[in-house]
């Protein structure tokens, strides 16, 4: 088995859009989704643009913006297909297709360039037994969701690259493709919305080709292209690949977790800018920053590439005034973040982010409105950063003022009783969004409480430094903290029993007239997450009774809930659970088995929050790497199957190299 | 035209659902629906009891029971129906049919004695052409919405009476139905659930039965009954029938509204009872006592029949405990009335109490646990009755617990900011149920601002004495009030536009995928109605404003909407569209044009809040009846169709006949 390649035989267009995730590649510019090289936008065919954001008219969603796809090529009078494999080398982050017509053989490889986050390269060979035609270029006819976002396209040749150039409607952003090519063509072909060259080709011929966005031309030497890009490759692996030794399985599916890590990672940007959910696969999500940056994949990046988590850090001091904004237009003070967080902090999430099925109307949902967690988890993400880097300048300045404001507004938006005064954080959605409009959710209760207290150590402002706060605690039952008030009244049906009860393949299972509203099912881990983000202040049989609790009633609807399962799993010695969690998240997209439909919203794409997830799971979970005093520590919680954990981290400065096997635990300094 | 009478000819088995609406009668002890004689319980036949509730199987609605029915009849052998004409008197409250068929005529009248609650008469003569067959006796397989409630039966003849017994299945209640009849029978058949007579008929003949219900076989006089039932009935009219000079199709609509009102009022029981929010007039809504009674039926008892009015009055006393366990459940304090009340004020709301017509599903609603303004409307009836009739007593001694534990209940309820002492009431739902879960009800607030003075006023505890109270006050935009927190940033879509996004007839507007819920359409009357109850203190521009903002966006999906608007529509001069909501009203059991269902749940039946609001409008509204610094004044607001608006009342002990012309106004006492 090679633990560093994903590869498929067998031509099926019928799973563009789940291959268009599993051999998806990127630069933290472009995604490019891992859609084969003659698709078009009925295929889910996108090259994804980090921060640029456009609305189409005045009901559809904001989402970012696809470009013209550049690696455009299809081999036409070739015959039928007789044979085709797909392959994605994880290291060299090279995604390449082998295609034997009966007329003729195809190969390309292609990858976006890691060295230059603005060139993308395609290598074509085509072998032919007659003569054939290829095709290729800039397709501009380009697949949204909530499109069209590209106008006034140009398209043709200049100065000797062959492009297409067009502008964003709501902002008016120029997007230019160029193209050059290595070989001259026997005609160009233009349309209203694409560039293509025309090869007729006898024999075998190799095509170099090298696409830029938002960039001039480039005339450059593929091979040296590619040293470049395998080079850069080289050096993230160096820092960050963990080592599972005796589970191939595991291991591969962990090298593709952390490989679409490094293909999303704003490295390119100075600031402004963070990780979307579904990274660069698409439009889904709108493009937006969720939580999960701050909860799932900063611990990655804080341990293996300071620079760039202090980039996710910054994007959230840099958006505070958007979210002063939006408190201001809730009637709140302080910051209120966006739920789904587009450039410079605006919220991209609607009042009606679900369809019904049954109805095909939009329903009222309150992620953006009650799902003020959002907040607390970025001053949790202040003071994490700062603890595993070392690097506290994120909390004074701006980010004091970040962490002073988002206290600001849990305050101004806490309720108290006439004769109590223990804050109430009232009609909120927690992580578990099947339940929405709920009181006080205890993870929420928890980090508003946590916020507060951040605010008051910081002394910054008087007010909030002279209060003391009391918080409303969760009812506890046999041990269960209840996730919100009323929750254990809900009906305690089962998964399968609640399955059992819908109408529709596509229906979404919350809102009043979900299946799991009205029970105890719940789509994600929710005070299972709060018992892994304050996981010094539980003992470890709370954390057992919390699981044996909530796992059964968990539908793992969302990426985000194995990993916080698995992670407290191994705390509690349940390795075996923690391990089969561990393989759902970081084979999330190679699996790609997660649900792409939300009603009739298309929600599919990678999954980065369970790639980050998987990786916390190795180095915290199996490896036990935690922070004692200031200090890092490991031990063993390894499953069955894996003998050995290593991995290099970075902390506080310093450099360590991790190894982690039943017999013990090593860090050592180095270079 | 007859203005005390309804009629309907032809024989419509297919209008058994609405007839049995339109020719229903009562004696407050028993609801009979207007169904014919021969009709079984697929015809939504019922004898409704007062008071006595049964609940079938865990999962199944709490109802009231419906027993067995005494005035089933059938002609055999009669042939075909060649005319037939339905007939109900509305003076004498008594319901006829005459049916004639190819061999013979039928006629048959009928009444529920308002002399004796527990007898019911019934004459029955036969013309036959041939020798036909009648069979006659009480059926006990009873129609039931959430069945069965009836078990152990015994039927047969017993000292010379027909009987069905039976008893309730959760309590064990005997229901026994007797019969005695004037005439010998050529045959006894019982069934399992039904005893009955059979006669062969060849020459005219009459039968006389006197039937009983929980009460000793009566064989008496028919005409003896029949008298003392007319007499009861004309000092009902005596006291309270309303004369619309001019206009006879508004007087016959509300002679009508009176005949309801006077068909369901509890006179027989001492205390314990109320009026249903459908009357006696079948199961839906529980059989349960809703705010429909103290807002919009109290006025008419209160102003015509007083020691009627005290028993409403007395219900909400007497039923305190069941509303303080009731707020002890939701861990509040003091007193949480039921919303749906049944004997003791026990809650008859359930937590789903709509069906999805899409999924078949139940779905979470919120009536039972966030209605709280059903607290407020019975404080509010307090003195509303008290400053009526005189009788203060209700203010004191037990009456004065209720208004100091409803005060108690909305001060534990009440949420406050940090840095603000203004009460808010979160999570609610105002008269508008087509809103869930709203913030800051205008209607609500003032309910419980008002709750909260007027304990302060009693100065019974002296914790809510010595507060004072700030109350979150609504927006006001352009003079309008708004309607809850938020609620003017709806979609300000109009009611055409709404319904056209209907999917299914039977749709549930509501909830969070209901099609008026992310509008401004809102169900019924909700600023309105706080207008009009606390009318002294909105000025007349005040209540223009609203009334041109609200009726446009109101569906008047629910009966007690047209009423308020029609009562505020006189103040400001809107007289023809005060008349057209007075025929809406006043016509609703007449036309029986009201929605029978809510997704799958029937919710038909009478109007009683109707037929009582239509009464207030003729007299508070056309004749603008009204308390001034103490005392009794009146002012025309007549529609062009109303020459003079004439009627009894009492004031404060004394009796008094009101007229109102366009000439002016005289109130003169009388004996």
């Amino acid at each position: 088995m090679n633990v560093w390649e994903l590869s498929q035989k067998g031509y099926h267009p019928q799973k563009a859009e789940e291959n268009g995730n599993r051999f998806f590649t990127g630069n933290g510019f472009v995604g490019v989704r891992g859609t084969l090289d003659e698709y078009k936008k009925e295929h889910f065919v996108a090259w994804n643009l980090a921060g640029i954001y456009d609305r189409f008219g005045d009901n559809a969603w904001r989402e970012p913006v696809n470009a013209p796809n550049g690696f455009f090529a299809e081999l036409l009078g070739a015959g039928e297909i007789v044979r085709h494999v797909q392959r994605l080398d994880l290291y060299g982050a090279m995604q390449s297709r082998e295609t034997e017509y009966t007329h003729a053989l195809l190969r390309i490889e292609r990858f976006a360039s890691q060295h230059n986050p603005h060139l993308l390269c395609q290598k074509i060979t085509v072998t032919p037994k007659t003569t054939v035609t290829l095709r290729c270029g800039i397709d501009g006819d380009v697949w949204d969701l909530n499109g069209p976002h590209l106008f006034e396209y140009h398209c043709g040749e200049r100065d000797g690259a062959l492009f297409v150039e067009c502008t964003t409607g709501e902002q008016g952003v120029p997007i230019t493709v160029y193209e050059t090519v290595s070989l001259p063509h026997d005609a160009l072909e233009t349309t209203q919305t694409g560039a293509f060259h025309v090869y007729r080709i006898s024999q075998e011929t190799t095509l170099e080709r090298h696409i830029t966005v938002k960039a001039p031309p480039v005339w450059g030497s593929y091979a040296e292209s590619l040293e470049q890009h395998k080079s850069a490759w080289a050096s993230l692996w160096k820092e960050s690949a963990v080592e599972l030794e005796g589970d191939e399985q595991a291991q591969l599916y962990l090298n593709d977790s952390l490989y679409h890590l490094h293909c999303i990672a704003p490295r390119s940007v100075q600031t402004g800018q963070s990780i979307p959910a579904r990274g660069l696969s698409g439009q889904t999500y709108k493009g937006a920053i969720f939580w999960d940056t701050e909860v799932f994949l900063l611990p990655f990046f804080a341990y293996t590439e300071p620079a760039l988590a202090r980039k996710l850090v910054q994007y959230r001091i840099d958006t505070l005034p958007g979210a002063l904004q939006k408190a201001k237009e809730y009637g709140y003070e302080g910051a209120f973040y966006a739920w789904e967080s587009q450039e410079g902090g605006r919220e991209g999430c609607t009042d009606f982010n679900v369809t019904d099925v049954f109805t095909g109307r939009p329903v009222r949902t309150y992620f953006r409105d009650k799902q003020i967690h959002i907040s607390g988890d970025i001053v949790y993400a202040l003071y994490h950063y700062a603890r595993i880097t070392g690097d506290t300048s994120v909390l004074s300045g701006r980010g004091a003022e970040v962490v002073r404001e988002v206290a600001r507004f849990y305050r101004s938006r806490a309720y108290r009783k006439i004769d109590d005064a223990t804050l109430e954080w009232t009609d909120v959605i927690g992580p578990d969004e099947y339940h929405d409009r709920v009181d006080n959710n205890a993870f929420t209760n928890r980090l508003a409480a946590f916020s507060m207290q951040k605010a008051r150590e910081l002394e910054t402002d008087s007010t909030v430094a002279s209060e003391s706060i009391s918080v409303r605690q969760p009812l506890v039952r046999d041990g269960a903290i209840e996730q919100f008030q009323g929750y254990f009244q809900h009906e305690d049906a089962s998964l399968a029993q609640v399955k059992s009860r819908l109408k529709h393949p596509k229906e979404y299972w919350g809102t009043q007239s979900g299946v799991a509203f009205p029970t105890q099912i719940i789509k994600q881990a929710d005070v299972i997450a709060m018992l892994q983000l304050f996981a010094d202040e539980f003992t470890d049989e709370q954390v057992l009774r919390n699981w044996e609790y909530y796992e059964p009633r968990t539908e793992h609807g969302s990426s985000l809930s194995a990993c916080m399962y698995a992670l407290t799993a191994c705390r509690i010695g349940k390795l075996e659970e923690a391990y089969a969690l561990f393989l759902k998240s970081a084979g999330a997209d190679v699996l790609c088995d997660g649900k792409a439909w939300a009603g009739n919203v298309y929600i599919g794409g990678t999954h980065p929050a369970a790639a980050a997830g998987a990786w916390q799971i190795a180095v915290f979970g199996f490896a036990g790497l935690t922070v004692r005093e200031g200090k890092l520590t490991a031990a063993p919680h390894l499953p069955a199957s894996i003998h050995r954990v290593r991995f290099p981290i970075q902390f506080q400065g310093k450099k360590y190299r991790v190894s982690v096997s039943a017999a013990g635990a090593s860090i050592i300094e180095r270079e």
